[in-house]
């Protein structure tokens, strides 16, 4: 099912990409760090929300809210403030699934875990108020969009990383450990625990630039939901070919939980041939945008390229 | 220093304040469940999301937003949403409060804690999507206040529950087991801890009825200051006088953690004549508002005589 043809148009559109992911990362490295250093609050605390936030990470919500702000028109302050925002959620969700109680991870961005660093109850603590800072910096007053848009903003991470988002999705997995899943069953869980965050990644962007066209943000949507598989289904290859030192996690970490992957179910060939299957979806979904879905386009296939 | 007049008028002053009380803690409970209700998530996940938000508690939070919304003009369907916020943030602390790696507290309103229901992996879980659930409903359109407003609610609803305020909290708390806590700091613990969202209850409540007077604003929330942590002595007072199954949480559990309380470092005697003087501090600063501050008197009473 390759499509030889966008593989090459992919790769002959490397142009600028790494400076765009250079940039922004930066950015937004810099961004949260600024948010946390004006923080009036208790140093232990603030140390393991530092620690769990920044320093490192490939910042894929974040970029593709930048990338998903370019293609609609071009990055405002707001961007900003949904590109932190983004980040913090991922990050608490991070610290939260790597608990004893959960994945009980002890590694994660090639360092000890946060609980493994800052003890249990400060990384519940740290993930808890990472959290809220997402929404504290949403609700920020700015003066790029209206007030009405920046609700409906902070409406949509709430829906997309809640009880009806990444939580439902992390609380299916916890109790499939040791079950099987049917294929169907595995994508609706990745939907929610991935795919919910990196759906509301591009629409965040896209509304940060004050674009109302429904249509443009559906087919924003549904380039989301394709790349949001394709993510999943790539970590899940590389839990199989990566090693621990690449990854900056335990190599094999999924398959000695006995969780169901997309490996398991569909072995290594298909797994690799769907993710180009969604690859080809996604890049058929940003047609509408042309040339400005330069960078939507490349991160979609950053993310099927991926080593880590 | 105890003031007989204003014991006298709160006496008084009890018309209607049961009733007051059973109403809106009746319609929080149903609209908190009618939320629940309605998200379509995980089952295990929802079921301990309504456990540990549903079934009980003084919603104290909730009653302080109607009661400041009553002082500053009439609780409007925005006054609904903060009550279930509130309770939704109060709520997710206790849940993670009570975890093994933290207060480790087998018991919460007479029942077994959500980790003992639920497990440790899920309790986490309930609490993260509690906390995103105040900002998802505090973020819904709402008819009754201006979008401005509603921004500004969550802004303070996030600064009042993050690391600038109740996490900050905790995490003092947590870092104060087996110290000596001078008097100050065990004040600054508390403001923020159970304060800080104390204060953003009326303050959250005044708002959802677009109060924008800065005077009464203020005036609020210097009652809510003082009987935050009259709510907080009083907190002390019954961890050493009360019973268990009054509580419905172990009594002397503080004491057996080791903590610094207003009792150890004040004495019963002088931490008793304090809520006095906090009590008689929180009607003064109401007098801006006259008869309509009849509900918040009623609670500063309430708070101070209280047996669990």
């Amino acid at each position: 099912m390759s499509n030889p043809s966008s593989s090459i148009s992919a790769s002959t559109e490397n142009t600028g990409f790494i400076d765009f992911c250079e940039q922004y990362r930066g950015l937004v490295e810099t961004n949260i760090d600024r948010h946390l250093s004006n923080s009036t609050s208790e140093a232990t605390l603030l140390e393991a929300m530092r620690y769990g936030v920044l320093g490192g990470g490939k910042r894929v919500r974040a970029l593709l809210a930048y990338a998903a702000a370019e293609a609609a028109c071009a990055p405002t302050t707001m961007t900003d403030a949904a590109a932190i925002a983004l980040e913090c959620i991922h990050g608490y969700s991070l610290i939260h699934d790597d608990l004893p109680a959960m994945d009980d991870d002890d590694l994660r961005r090639g360092k000890p875990s946060c609980h493994i660093a800052y003890g249990e109850a400060t990384a519940i603590l740290a993930g808890d108020a990472l959290q809220t800072s997402a929404f504290d910096i949403l609700a920020t007053p700015n003066p790029d969009i209206t007030a009405q848009t920046q609700l409906e903003m902070i409406n949509l991470l709430a829906k997309a990383s809640g009880e009806q988002g990444m939580v439902a999705g992390q609380s299916i997995d916890l109790n499939a450990m040791n079950q099987d899943l049917t294929l169907d069953q595995l994508i609706t869980m990745h939907r929610l625990k991935t795919g919910a965050l990196i759906r509301a990644s591009v629409a965040l962007g896209a509304l940060s630039t004050n674009l109302d066209d429904k249509n443009l943000l559906s087919a924003l949507v549904d380039y989301a939901e394709a790349i949001g598989l394709a993510f999943q289904i790539q970590d899940d290859i590389l839990d199989v070919t990566g090693d621990t030192s690449t990854l900056g996690k335990a190599q094999g970490a999924d398959a000695a939980l006995n969780k169901p992957t997309f490996v398991s179910l569909l072995g290594l060939d298909q797994a690799q041939q769907k993710t180009q299957e969604l690859y080809n979806q996604a890049l058929a979904a940003l047609s509408p945008f042309g040339p400005k879905a330069l960078r939507l386009r490349q991160l979609a296939h950053y993310i099927i390229q991926r080593h880590n």
